[in-house]
């Protein structure tokens, strides 16, 4: 596929800057410009709904946060960092010294130059996030302190993006990625963009075998909210990706699947090992992103992820230091290529059924056997295309895919590609 | 539980002396005694009633049974040891020099001073067990000695004691004993006695998880009658203890049951290394005691035998000098508080099922979850409650026993527990 | 079984010269020879049918075919041997140079002795097949040569012979051989000859546990036609035997059946073992004889070959010197005597059920265990026989063979033997 580095870079420079949550404005607005790169439609769910053991929760706007020293000064702003206000904060406008406000105020243990990131979305809280020399300049105000939080958390809705995309098959891969961090690069704007570009990357292909769903949902609550929407059409699905923390400078990684030997692990191996990639494997865990809804006993969805910094394991996690100086387009679009080749090994994951199950087909009838005979000494191995051919009818019954059946015959599947669409022109194989 | 040493004492010494063997008064009366202990219903099914490929035998009465010499000297006297007499001896009344005595004589190889322990249940027969003194004695004498055996073997009935314990789930426990030998100790009366002070502990204990089902019965032709009796009950139980041989001075062991990886064996091997103990284990044989019937193939109860001083294995078994002096109240107690804690382990072991079975729950919501999010950084390993909580959800699928689940987490079971019922005390889990 | 080494080899001379096809006379006439043998049964299917994906071929007939130089010489003559005539070669009468020629004639590249042979079935053609000398004195003539092959190719029908042995149960053992092959000694002829002679031998064992189904086939078509005139009861059949090549000078070896573990390969290994043979193993292939038919999906019959001197593996595989020179009827016969310990070792594969799977059978009543109980202290190992009818009532569940159990008992089969006639003679376990 095509290098997007530059249109990528652009979007995160667009995106990073807007105060994405759970809910509200700037979840829209980064679905819009979403729109620009791939047509989902946008939809919307009110507060209070109740899903499952959740609510939807309010929906909260933010128009200024700061704290104000008695000199007047803005010593933490929102305007410079929306990461300085927590997410969810009710709203507040008082003056109390630093002892009552301490409790409130949230720095890094490890970087005294980030601000952390925090959140109180179900317990009506405010805080603000600031980092080590702001603490400093806090702790030593002896003058109270002015605390102004001008928020709104009101009756709205929860905002969705999503992109369907028929294929052959009715059978689909989920592709999801979530939309709720404020100004982070690599979690999860990076994961964001990497799922748009690669949409629209799907949408060219022609003959395309299966079907994708794309979302693009805040967190947790709203993965849940789209999995209840969707209930019939998540519990049909069999695999699929969550895109996160894809554009970081450190290794790549991916976390397997509930069930470590499903395909998908070993097509995303396969992915790494083609392009001699090194990576680090994380098991499933039960922790982690919205495959914890995907993975859960209603939907059993093998989901997996591919990424590089992942989440949790790189030091600028969940911190203003996870910005545009750490993430790079270049390398959210190399992320893109292995997701792209990782696709194109699901597109080629296919289960075919032997239409002459009884006996041999007549290959000299299908011009697939030397018109004169006697002569060859077939060889164990899968060398020629004939051998192919046989082992193809022998193991393609309907049931096992094609994945498994070039393990057993000890072939990349690649090799197979040929002489799989000539039987199934010839109409000896179809797909099931 | 309460130590038991004292009460097990004074049964030891009312059941030993009583002739206890297929059938017959003294094994009634045995099961009366108990009955002081625990509430069990005595059944009787009669003779000549046909029970599979068996037949329940005639009922078998001694009163008299003695051999003895010219001078009219009692050499051999049931009312001594009832082990004197062959158990199922026919009645007979006659006079014979020893040449023609011999055959009906046997005493032990190893063991000068054992009366062994010989039966002739269903081929009509009679015979004396001696020391090797007795033996020398009889062989010696030049004049005709006179036997005189005074037994019934009559239409009657086989008695069995049963013991049904209700619990929350009628999902039962067998737990089965066998009350047909008469003065040994270690086998059998060891085990009844256990299996009675068990049945009385569980009776007290509130909130029984699972049913329990308590057998005495005489071994073989008991458990067969047992098992067609109760046929249906019987094929829907999945594991069960049969208790014997528990109260010897040598090596503690445990009979695995026929799947050795059920997990009633490794239940087992956590009781005796939780309790530091050494043990022997025996792996399942087609030899034994009435696992024999349960494991068969219309029943395959998962049957497993915790013991101390194995039968086979100590070289007093089968003999007299099983008596008293070699078994100890004291070490059947030691025992019990074994089985006891099994007991327990079966009793924590149970399904669960997440109420929640689409998407996670809120654990915020439940109070299992932080309120201010975003620093946390999970670990892959069960280390917090947190953690535990969300693995439990993943997997208790209602289908899954706990203690599976404990392997798979690898946990202990124990350290579960209190999750567990925080859990179901939210009522997001619950038991199957 | 006895010696018939001289039999064979008069079968070797009466049957080699015979130009067998995929249809023709000289096939009706190797079955009628056969018949001498073994009382097969001959079907005729009509040239036309449609099989499969196949459709039964016109019958071929030679009457006569040769090159013939300016000089009136037969340089090539079927006469001399019939591998000169390119099987199913149209008729064709006409003179042409060598330029014309050289596209229909055939030679061995590595052997310059050998006329190779070859064949055109499908596709309607016509050559020669001849020596490197030959080769040389075909190209150096400058003058046009004489072409003569007088052929018929018309409707008739495919041959093929059955010979249904039936035994006490009616799963059936497939023994299939090929009779297409002209005048080669290896292949097939051999395979035909110790399958006749295997047939004869298995008429007079008495008792026969399974019923056989011995077919004398061309190879592929003939075999996909009796697949599908058969179509049933081929899908009940379990287990077969492909009996080729069974007598050159070279190694002794097996091709497995599709399923490794298939108590076929480890009988067949054992057979060698016992016989203190060494020998190749060949796994399961594509390619092959018959048992690619047999192996298929609609099938899937565990199909083995035990050869010697294996088609594709010796140097003079499908050419003239595959002949009576290189082919002994003595090691026929030694491969024969394997066969014919398999076919034991299959006779003695079965499965039993224990008739009273409920609890245990009353051993006494069945004159199996000692009249004087309490004495015995059994052991673990099946030492005994009353240990081996324990253990074989606990697993002869009607499901599980009994080789599998004998390998769960870490015994020999042959070992099982007396007690298992033992129990069915007493009515305590039956066969399935």
């Amino acid at each position: 596929m095509i290098d997007v580095t530059a249109e990528i870079d652009d979007y995160l420079h667009r995106l990073f800057p807007l105060c994405r949550s759970l809910t509200g404005e700037p979840n829209r607005k980064t679905l819009r410009i979403i729109q620009e790169i791939v047509p989902l439609s946008i939809h919307e769910v009110s507060s209070g709904t109740e899903i499952y053991d959740w609510v939807v929760p309010d929906e909260w706007t933010v128009r200024d946060a700061c704290i104000v020293n008695s000199r007047g000064i803005r010593v933490v702003d929102f305007k410079n960092n929306n990461l300085h206000l927590m997410s969810y904060s009710v709203p507040i406008h008082s003056t109390m010294c630093w002892d009552e406000l301490r409790s409130h105020i949230h720095k890094h243990d490890q970087l005294p130059d980030a601000i952390p990131y925090r959140t109180s979305y179900y317990q009506r809280d405010w805080g603000f996030c600031v980092t080590g020399a702001q603490y400093e300049e806090l702790a030593n105000e002896t003058e109270p302190l002015t605390v102004r939080i001008d928020t709104d958390l009101k009756k709205g809705s929860l905002s969705y993006g999503e992109y369907l995309l028929p294929g052959v098959s009715n059978q689909e891969i989920l592709i999801s990625c979530y939309i709720c961090h404020p100004s982070m690069a690599n979690d999860s704007l990076s994961g964001v963009l990497l799922t748009a570009f690669l949409a629209r990357e799907l949408t060219k292909s022609k003959n395309r075998k299966w079907s994708y769903r794309f979302i693009f949902v805040p967190e947790t609550i709203g993965a849940i909210t789209y999995c209840a929407m969707n209930e019939a059409a998540m519990k049909k699905i069999d695999v699929g990706l969550v895109v996160t923390t894809v554009g970081g400078p450190g290794a790549y990684g991916y976390k397997q699947s509930f069930e470590k030997m499903h395909p998908i692990n070993k097509l995303i191996e396969e992915v790494f090992n083609e392009s001699k990639l090194t990576f680090v494997t994380y098991p499933f865990d039960i922790h982690g992103s919205d495959e914890r809804q995907y993975s859960s006993q209603g939907f059993r969805i093998n989901t997996a992820t591919i990424s590089r910094d992942r989440y949790y394991e790189y030091s600028f996690y969940h911190t203003s230091l996870d910005n545009l100086l750490f993430v790079s387009a270049s390398r959210i679009n190399s992320t893109l290529s292995l997701y792209w080749q990782l696709v194109r090994k699901l597109e080629s994951r296919c289960i075919y059924r032997n239409r002459v199950p009884f006996c041999e087909v007549m290959l000299s009838r299908h011009d697939l056997y030397p018109a004169t005979g006697g002569a060859q000494r077939p060889n164990n191995k899968c060398e020629s295309d004939l051998d192919l051919v046989l082992w193809l009818l022998h193991y393609c019954d309907g049931k096992e895919d094609i994945a498994t059946i070039a393990r057993r015959l000890e072939t990349p599947l690649k090799s197979l590609e040929p002489t799989l669409e000539l039987l199934v022109a010839k109409n000896i194989l179809e797909q099931v």
